[in-house]
């Protein structure tokens, strides 16, 4: 066994189960240790609630858990298959995201719940700690986009290892100390995602990379199976945005805002699709991930009152930049400070990100009372209760940008440099993009 | 530019760029203008309901956003992998369908909040209107299934610039001054898309199409993915029919309702494609089409005190008369009357939207308090406050159909004109049901 | 027709829509006579219950129907692309699931109302029973999975007819007469479901299926679609296990557990494909199928206080064992016993659903009332109000286990022979898993 494995690096019969193992073991020790029931999930406590005047219908569940379930599809269905666009690497696109989702969200439980959830020295865990693990899960699935067929699953879940822990800090620094909005992630999510990935593809660059150019492409067949990946995320954005703001108008307000800003995102995006184009053809790679920047750049704004009007404008630009990122920027990257970015998350995630972010700080520096009456409670407490100004708060956004790119670009070169280390089982230049090294594939078929 | 763009019609640099953005920008200034936030989603606003003893869980998000996201899914995922049935087509199919929905979904919340959403000058908006957009969308997708295959996206811009704006006003006759029910829409979005459609294709009727004949097919994957977008039309039309019923019995009564008979819809359906081929095979047209019948058919009734009894012998019917139009009417329609309707939606939402439209107008005009209660003020408020009586409900509602077939009539014979004009970029008769005229396929792969 | 008939035995011409055709009408025939709206659905009752001081809030349509969807989506894409595995048998897979789940759910409304829903001699129906009758369908598409490929439609159909019959019985056993609890359906569902399919294959045994070996096989795409209905189903598994469970902690806990039981199966059971194959290479078979084991294998103790730390521990062991099985096991089971299970139900529900009843018995016989509070109400009433003790419920839960074997093995040998009647139209062995036989395959392509 050690031989055959030393003969081919990328063999996983050892690598991969023992990793697997070994993290879900201390994942299920850790569990067990220190992970209890909130108190809308345990039997005791909520009939205890019960006793008190709530109701069954108070339930944070009926609240969130619909909204739970379309961010589960995107992160497992929308990321899984937005990344088959790949003609052999089908398999590992929804597999690796699958197997590194499983492992994500477990982990990013104990450390979300580390940071922001620790009750008696105990994680408690309901609907909204699922959807915050999906969230982050996200991120993790963001940076994977950007080393696509070039690592192996292994090194997958030792980069979700640290980027989930890494997450859960700058997110503490967000959200806990610096009172920073940002519910849908623009920054927490995916600046911190698409730098984090794109920093380590750059230290895991790879000269000879064009041996394998000719598997880095798409077929028309695997281009189908991308656009369902798409579809989802587009549709499911305003859940995603809205899952974990405030019950009532701010969750109802969110999903809103996002729909008309995915909505002219979409019109924007097939327009300069078209225009950049020489022959005016429409080009796959820009409806596929383009047309949802809009959800990306309304991620810290959707909440606030951004109006539809204000949600259009930052579509309309969002589906702008992503087109020409993949049309100019992406190859200048490539060459110039070569980072290999294979879904392009930079065009999808990360340009878009910081403009939800600069949106974000732009807008909640514009609150007043007058906009937001009572509801200003929900959305800047800080606000309302006079703790800070509407300027103090959109500062604050702006430093958590900028504390978001520190985090994404230092944690990313840390991570990039550990996922070298030879033991991972990287696949060599000549065999990135390509199923079957890691896959049995059609293995039950004669014909 | 000028002159590439004579020398090949089809080339969209500049047509489509131009339109989407015109478009577009006209959207956000409107949007701008004259739209806002109401009640439910406006921060100031609900709370002030909240102060004056609303509850969170009142506010109309929870009641009806799950249903919306199910029909967001059938407007993007069902009818856009429906029409992914040809063998080349699919990256148009999912593609045009993703760029006129977003266009449409638009331009419908500022036409139909013109009609009945007005508040002081200001169209007001949250879920409810977000879903009545998407309604719309569906009347505008269901045209685009009849032209398929034969038209730029440019002309089905155009097409749904005028159909959305048709539709509103044709559902404020229908709704607002006759007082028509019509909740799933088998008048208002069926009927009308249908005959709406098949007019536009009659006027712009090819007599050398089957030079594209041989592109005019389906091969084994493509009828796969097709079935994805069936199963989820057919899954989500509970959601559909009851999205905007009103809230408690009528919305689980409608959604149970469209349950049943969609399951009798589909034993029908397969028991009559097996009996009409010679050879006793199943054909996938009917599947993927017939099957989906009993929805269209219980769009109008679902919500009344139809019982599933009365639902399934709907439903049962709906997908007999949806085979045997595919089987033996679509032919005789192409022939003799020149419609050359690529999806059949004459098939899937002609015949049964007329059929659920006049199941409507007899189970309303039997519509008594003994059935229905105090629930006769929400199903039939004229009805319940003595306005009319239930034979009057019913002759109201036939009239609605005549009033939907002629203006679907007239308007698709408008608009059929408009998209003729040459600027629109057509295909050529040899070159319809082929995505590589609007796309870049494979331009990635070297393979 | 007749002579063509004995010529081609798989022509379905007159089979197939007389059986559909006399289902439905039969079926009809049974709603309009005795099904009648549930309190919930009817426009009367509701009202009174409003005028009675109940909010359409709390009408049950509010707390279920986003996880019927769910469930509604595992049933026809889940179940239905999972089984397009097969290279040439997609058709089917997926249209003959959509038929049989048709009539099913239509037939267990009848027969669950049958057992345990008539009120007054009338069956009283509404969303839960809906869920309900998705169950029982969910048990005879896992049964489906057994002969996938060697059946024709109509078998199918006389199939779900027995299947669903036996299946009210056997689930009347458990929960009414043996008050055992089952919410996620380890047992009435999966374990039921699993053998007695197999059991029907082993009655259907064909010792000459080589002939079509060459056909049980996946090509790439098809192990893509198949894809699809692995991640639906394994996303959607939290809101099945907790579709009926009681309002409120119930509902929230039973999906949290499942969603955190299904991600340690998914590491485990990558964790063991590796290293069960000599290369290390991931086996798609496996992922598709051991990833869901966790799901079924919390289907009884889900609702359960099993707490997450349990609910990963299951999992863990449930991912292992599915693996184990269908690497060691089903060759064994084939050759030995003459069980020729096509789609490894026995690996992902037979024995993870026992596993599911042993975890389910042990849980419930450690219920305290320290630990479940007043909560015990919901979960184990019996033990709440002093009927029986946990050890006494725990009894009852392994009982069910046995009654459940028992019913489903009798149950498929009966029905395997009925099914071995020649005139239902199963292929040859030379012809199993080939869509042409009942499928007109590109008929409308001449390329």
């Amino acid at each position: 066994m050690e031989q055959h494995r030393h003969q081919n690096p990328t063999n996983m019969r050892m690598k991969l189960p023992i990793t697997c193992l070994i993290l879900q073991i201390i994942l299920i020790i850790l569990f067990g240790t220190i992970v209890q029931y909130d108190d809308e999930t345990d039997a005791k406590e909520w009939h205890e609630h019960l006793h008190n005047g709530s109701k069954d219908a108070d339930n944070d569940f009926y609240y969130r858990y619909p909204s739970f379930q379309d961010v589960h599809v995107m992160i497992f269905i929308g990321f899984g298959f937005l990344m088959t666009f790949l003609q052999r690497y089908g398999f590992s696109s929804v597999g690796f995201n699958f197997l590194i989702a499983a492992f994500a969200l477990q982990w990013a439980t104990l450390m979300q719940g580390f940071f922001h959830g620790l009750h008696g020295g105990k994680i408690h865990i309901g609907v909204e700690s699922m959807i915050n693990a999906d969230f982050c899960t996200g991120s993790v699935l963001i940076s994977f986009g950007a080393v696509l067929g070039k690592t192996s699953p292994v090194q997958l879940l030792i980069m979700a290892l640290f980027e989930v822990t890494l997450f859960a800090i700058n997110e503490f620094i967000l959200l806990t100390l610096l009172w920073a909005k940002d519910a849908g992630g623009s920054m927490t999510i995916h600046t911190f995602g698409a730098y984090f990935g794109l920093m380590v593809t750059r230290v895991l660059y790879r000269p000879n990379l064009e041996k394998s150019k000719h598997r880095n492409c798409s077929v028309y067949h695997s281009d189908l199976f991308a656009m369902i990946g798409t579809i989802y995320l587009w549709m499911f954005w305003p859940s995603f945005n809205s899952a974990i703001t405030a019950h009532g108008d701010d969750q109802h307000r969110t999903a809103m805002n996002t729909y008309y800003s995915l909505a002219a995102c979409t019109m924007s995006s097939y327009a300069f699709s078209s225009l950049t184009a020489h022959d005016g053809k429409l080009d796959m790679v820009h409806i596929q991930n383009a047309a949802l920047a809009g959800g990306v750049a309304a991620g810290t704004a959707g909440e606030m009152m951004l109006t539809p009007f204000g949600s259009m404008i930052v579509g309309f630009l969002a589906g702008i930049i992503s087109v020409l990122g993949y049309k100019y920027l992406s190859p200048i990257l490539e060459e110039k400070l070569k980072i290999q970015d294979t879904c392009g998350v930079h065009n999808l995630h990360g340009m878009p990100g910081v403009l939800g972010a600069i949106v974000g700080a732009v807008t909640a520096s514009l609150a007043t009372p007058d906009v937001y009456g009572k509801g200003m409670e929900d959305v800047f407490p800080q606000i309302a209760n006079g703790e800070f100004t509407a300027s103090a708060q959109g500062a604050r956004q702006a430093i958590s940008l900028a504390v978001t790119l520190g985090m994404a670009l230092l944690g990313g070169l840390l991570v990039g440099f550990i996922l070298k280390l030879p033991m991972f089982g990287a696949p060599s230049d000549a065999i990135c993009y390509e199923d079957s090294i890691y896959w049995e594939v059609s293995l039950r078929c004669l014909q």
